[in-house]
């Protein structure tokens, strides 16, 4: 069974044709797509969930924190500092230390599976018992991913990439159980098994994504899923400090991952910040740096044996582009290669928008049939996606490989410095091949993938111009199917190189075609770049990470126009893939910026009016009823205030200017309701009718002397609106209902629940003073997991004893007027990391409050629509 | 006239003793100047200077602002985004060209100076004329600083390197005349005579400065200097914008100086961000590429006839660093080698302290003798230190070299793809020495900055270890005399020199005396990067700046490491020299965040209770004697809110806790007032004295049925403390004085001006709405020198009409309430890049005014120990 090569011997200008009508063809199902996506995808958007806890990034000073801040002098807080610095080092190296792991196991399994497999098809070769040799490939292959599989089923959001989810955690909105321990596990050793199962997945996006984990565990000293790793450390346990280590964390993951450790500080900031913390990023750069030198430091003295150094470059790496010595007219790329390049860009961004098309609409599919069903369908999904695989590898190896001949060995190679710039020679494959030349195909299919990118990437010698284009249809479609199967599984490797055998093919026909003098691996480079940026659309920090996996800063301006074209080609037919994940979990991100016409909005637009609150000092009974009744996270504490509206009738004539202004300018939560729920009667359509609380009737015959009539006769009920049997009444005004609160404070849902716990109260007929005071680590004991109020034993409680909540509450909140526009409000919320930002008038009042879920795209285009409908 | 060599023959290991010696010197000179000093300093200290005008990084969505927004859709949005992008290009490029200028013109004087003066060596050496030579030499050099330094005077701001003023604007602080094109001119003509005229100053700095002028200048489409340059183009005309563009250009300097477009992008953030912003942060990065590989594009072109290539690094390179070719054993660097990274990184802290220790006293001696003086003084200042520096750098290389055996020419110069890396060999100095040695002296000192720094870190051969700590101890104390000098001058190149030629030592001791195995061009630029970072303390981007340099990315943990050890050394005694110099200025600079015992404070401990405001709609006449006896840059917009106070006495038993509360946490600026004033009389010293108004008489008797009273009886005069001849009177109680006021928004007093000047109000029988309207336009044409209160014709105004400043004031400024804390306040007021922050509390009275100066270090530092003496 010789190599055929004849029947797919074709010129290779026919060939780029053919592929320019593969291309014309993509363009156009991804333009049709999206054309009539417009109202078909609108309906079964998914629009952000309202299950996703929010962290919260401020800082809550109340008396508690007072008391510990009392006991903190600049010797105390140099000795806290000095603490966070050894905890980022000891992050930065256990995560260097799982690279190692991940990277030491991978190349035994591939290694063993590999051997095995090559002499079994040198053998059968010959005696033509190759499917004996694909059975053996797939027993290994089938293993390996059953284990992955079954690991994922053990902890399902170990499954993917993790780079959507800690994109999400560091953005603010905690998704359960993504930086456990038992997370950490499944993710690990199912990545090894994932990528050593020979699927098309890479083990970067897992290595960021235990690098988040050991950066948000670590510093906790406790572990949930192991009750009985827990020291006293009770520092770090708050939402704050623990995102702060998880940036760290993540991008000490990236360092490990490519040997980029500016790339990674990068990543998690273009990820994950909001303000820039010049302290921060220096830990985060370390963190870096001592998981991409410890990882150096192991892999040079275990694998070659040379303690002590520590030139080896990360887990992935591309070796060393240059000119062969003394090749004077060589050039890594010229100014004329830089037009290709944009062309390679614009390429890699319809390809990749391609990509995710396909696999937003795969996802979608898993979604709808694959997830309802029983846990084991997915790993019977993850087998078959294996066979394919597999059957793929072996039968394209076999008999769609062309022989080429092998360039002659040339001097460069002599250079020893890089030890690990592999001998590419050494690595090719020979299959049916004579001694002088190679299988190309198998060269590309039945290696590594790292492997095969260092071919593409370094071959002197050619590869066909049909193989790299088989090759990277069938990568394409098997890595689109991959990603989303319930393994753990990357992204950037098999992206890379599917762009690096476009890059390639491109260089094949400008080298050989158009006789041009350039450098291949240049363009395969470029090739990976343009394709990868297409799919992830990141920039800043994917430039950098290929700048340095590169480790050749001039390649800093190609590589940069290509992903930024790739990234605006993209964006012009959907989002990146990360983001399209993001979106498929309903996870409400908050972007970077509101586009310019959002600030036609302003706070009053957008928050919700409808609040839920406390008074300073509550009934026990009261408290215990609201947390049982909503689900609110934060309760505003408030005072009544009610000569607010009488205030407005008075005045004299010299002032009436300045009365006037006033009057029009403040805005109050009955008027704000009142308006709402006039202009919902305007609107037409009911979409959006849920936003007003239409239950509320109007009746503006009954303001005047009634309500003042009302609101005496309710005075005499302590706290009226806070029992569920004395709810707000329908038969009640909107002045009743919406009565002017003056805001002092915020609560937090896990604040009262602890109080409420630990019995914080006090009896009516004594001074709040006689309330047991709780310290800061009382406070803080049971972070991140507070106990719920349903776990609390209401037999315990006194309901009529009073909570005084005030030293336990936020004081100074940020807060925002109702005028303000929603760019500056985006603005602070997202930069300070907040929770809740209360909306509180012109006199303090509380009119409102915004959240997390009144800043996502989808809620401010449709407040931008109704506003423009009702004006 | 021959080298003695005889006289300075000493056993290097004695050398390395009196290293020691001299190392034991500079600690304890430096320790007990910060022992005395800490009492010596203290009285001399200069504070923050008030007369700084700040830059308002917040929007102001007034009513014009409204009107533009409302003919914005997404598609004038995306318009104007990509005349952004072309802008960040176009600045780039204009960066990279002005980089090649400077360049061409340094490189084209230094060779004719050198080659002029080394053919007289040459001759005279033979003939003993050498004096003539000198003379040469001195004429050259003293012509060249001449004109530096007389550019200087034309624009004084062009003197240093310009990364303090920078800093302080990116920080938010406009120092006059910082970004004009005058002082851009003077700039780069000024440092190119500097450069070529010998002196101890790179050209880094400057060009940064340079950037952040064309930045600022660009994308304004106008020029104060030549107001003929004035095109319709009134975008980006705002703080804020130009701060973006400032930032891109400043980073597009140092992109194009070192040719790091990463480090020149972290740069920008290190020392200007306050908050991340991914899509200024990829302008930015942008911008530095573009910059950068212009400069590559056309020196490659220029100077080596390759046009079309782009590999040729930044101005200021450092060459390759690699092992020669076959020598297995050799590493960059080793897991020993870090310990003495470590070391050196201690000795560099300290050297840099003793270097900005020794500049601070010299700056302080030039700020009282000579900057007092003629400006003739100044010149003639830079004029002997070029003097000085002339005769030692001739002396030196004629009488104090050693002549060393040249090694034998290596193979490794063969690799020729780095055309600039300039065969090491070919700069040397022969001076009196045989053909086969060099005189090693003489090419440290006798060659460009550039060249002696690639000696360094690339010769082969060895440096004698007197030569080098001689080279030291001149370099060090010259550099230091020379910044500060009224030339351009940057500090980099001499740091990195200086630093270089202590690291080669300690590489000669360890390789030669101690026999180890090392590299000693790893030792140099460790010894550079030691020495640098103790002098600039800059941290994240100086690593990726000299990680870029090098090209090396493993070079990343031994230079994070080193830098990370100098400025922690450093920091122990003072401050980098940026910051010395700015703080000498008395530039209002705000920390990164405050320290964690600043929040025992509050935003009412560090406000200004003293507030200046304007009602909603007030008479002309009011206006002008406002804006004509106070100073501030904005006013508060009120409405008097009297009802307040006896709100409070109502209430009833049954919501007393409430009420209770509400009253003991609501902050009146009467109440604050009286705290103040009490607070003060109970401190011991006066000192801080100033911070409370004591003019106030506090009388508590006439509490009462007096205030009611007083205020009925002014009730009839309208805006009764708006006249100056009404302004707020002795007899007047604190109640009166310190009435609350309700807070609507904040007007500028560019705004004012503008309102009057153009003629906004209204009559006082008619309707605001009668009012002429400014369009957005016509309220920024004047961006950024807005026209003063003083250049206001009274004739032209009717005192009597009335202006309604609403449509045209801050409606939704940032506020804080009174019990924010100042961490919280802080990182709101500099994230944001806020220049006035109102604090208003529960009931939406504004009580007080926080500006960059109640955030200094300073400020807050006297405050808190007010704060511990009160308390």
């Amino acid at each position: 069974m010789r190599l055929e090569c004849n029947w797919i011997h074709s010129v290779p200008v026919s060939c780029v044709a053919h592929l320019n009508v593969i291309v014309a063809v993509f363009v156009y199902c991804l333009s049709t797509q999206t054309i009539l996506g417009e109202t078909r995808e609108e309906e079964d958007e998914i629009l952000p969930r309202k299950d996703y806890e929010s962290l919260d990034y401020d800082r809550c000073i109340n008396e508690p924190y007072m008391e510990v801040l009392e006991g903190m002098d600049n010797k105390k807080a140099k000795k806290y500092e000095a603490v966070k610095w050894m905890l980022v080092f000891a992050i930065g190296v256990s995560i260097g230390v799982v690279g190692l792991f991940v990277d030491f196991f991978v190349r035994l399994f591939t290694q063993l599976k590999f051997s095995v497999v090559g002499k079994s098809v040198e053998e059968c070769s010959e005696k033509g018992c190759l499917a004996l040799s694909l059975l053996e490939l797939l027993a290994f292959n089938m293993t390996f991913i059953f284990i992955a599989s079954v690991l994922v089923l053990v902890e399902p959001v170990a499954a993917g990439s993790g780079i959507p989810e800690i994109k999400s955690y560091l953005n603010g909105v905690k998704i359960p159980g993504i930086v456990r321990l038992r997370t950490f596990v499944c993710k690990v050793v199912g990545v090894l098994f994932a990528v050593a199962g020979g699927l098309f997945v890479g083990k970067e996006g897992p290595m960021i994504h235990s690098g988040a984990i050991i950066g948000a565990g670590l510093p906790q000293f406790q572990s949930i899923t192991f009750k009985k790793i827990q020291f006293y450390f009770p520092y770090f346990r708050s939402d704050r400090d623990k995102r702060d280590f998880v940036s760290a964390g993540a991008a000490a993951g990236v360092a490990a991952a490519f040997g980029a450790p500016i790339g990674g500080t990068l990543f998690s900031l273009e990820e994950g910040s909001s303000f820039w913390n010049q302290a921060l990023t220096w830990k985060v750069l370390f963190c870096s740096m001592s998981a991409t030198f410890t990882l150096n430091f192991f892999r040079s003295g275990l694998n070659y044996n040379k303690w002590g150094s520590f030139t080896l470059p990360g887990l992935l790496n591309f070796g060393e582009f240059k000119c062969p010595d003394g090749d004077k007219a060589c050039h890594l790329w010229t100014a004329v290669d830089l037009a290709f390049f944009v062309l390679m860009g614009i390429v890699g961004g319809l390809l990749g928008a391609l990509f995710n098309c396909i696999n937003k609409r795969l996802a979608k599919y898993r979604m709808r049939n694959v997830h309802p069903k029983a846990k084991v369908v997915r790993v019977l999904e993850s087998l078959l996606v294996t066979m394919v695989t597999t059957v793929v590898i072996f039968v394209a190896s076999m008999t769609l490989g062309e022989c080429r001949d092998l360039s002659p060995p040339t001097t460069h190679n002599s250079t020893v410095l890089e030890v690990d710039n592999m001998d590419v020679n050494s690595t090719i494959r020979q299959f049916f091949c004579s001694n002088k030349s190679y299988n190309d195909m198998a060269t590309l299919f039945f290696n590594p993938q790292e492997v095969a990118i260092h071919q593409l990437f370094h071959q002197d010698a050619t590869f066909s111009p049909v193989t790299l284009s088989l090759f990277f249809v069938l990568y394409f479609l098997l890595a689109c199917w991959t990603y989303g199967v319930s393994v753990p599984s990357g992204l950037f490797v098999p992206s890379l190189l599917c762009g690096a055998s476009l890059g390639r093919l491109v260089a094949n026909v400008l080298k050989i075609n158009l006789g041009m003098h350039i450098y291949s691996g240049t363009f395969a480079l470029i090739g990976a770049a343009a394709f990868l940026g297409g799919v992830v659309r990141m920039t800043i920090s994917l430039t950098v990470i290929l700048i340095e996996s590169t480790n050749e800063i001039t390649y800093g301006l190609p590589i940069m126009i290509t992903l930024m074209v790739a990234k605006w080609t993209g964006d012009f037919f959907n989002e990146g893939i990360y983001d399209i994940h993001i979106q498929l979990k309903g996870v409400p991100l908050l972007e970077w910026e509101t586009e310019v016409e959002m600030d036609k909005l302003t706070a009053s637009d957008i928050m919700d009016p409808n609040l839920t609150y406390v008074y300073p000092h509550t009934r026990v009974q009261s408290l215990v009823s609201i947390l049982r009744t909503t689900v609110y996270h934060a309760f505003p504490v408030v005072t009544e205030n009610r000569d607010n509206e009488r205030e407005f009738m008075k005045g004299n004539i010299l002032i009436s200017n300045n009365i006037r202004f006033k009057k029009t300018s403040v805005l109050t939560r009955a008027g704000e309701q009142r308006r709402r729920c006039q202009s919902m009667k305007s609107y037409p359509s009911s979409e959006l009718r849920n936003v007003c609380d239409d239950q509320v009737p109007v009746e503006p015959t009954e303001e005047g002397q009634d309500i003042l009539q009302q609101m005496l006769e309710r005075r005499h009920m302590p706290y009226p609106n806070l029992y569920p049997d004395q709810s707000p009444s329908e038969d009640w005004t909107m002045e009743e209902r919406f009565r002017p609160l003056t805001f002092h404070g915020l609560i937090l849902r896990s604040q009262l629940v602890n109080l409420l716990i630990r019995g914080v109260c006090y009896a009516e007929n004594q001074s709040s003073a006689s309330q047991p005071r709780l310290s800061f680590a009382e406070m803080t004991e049971d972070y991140p997991r507070f106990p719920d109020i349903h776990d609390l034993d209401l037999a315990l409680l006194n309901p009529r004893m009073i909570v005084d909540v005030t030293p336990y509450m936020n004081p100074s909140p940020y807060t925002v007027s109702p005028n303000t526009h929603v760019s500056q409000v985006f603005n602070l919320f997202r930069t300070m990391g907040l929770r809740h930002l209360p909306v509180v008038n012109a006199v303090g009042e509380i009119v409102g409050i915004i959240t997390r879920h009144n800043l996502t795209h989808e809620y401010l285009v449709a407040k931008l629509r109704q506003h423009y409908i009702t004006i």
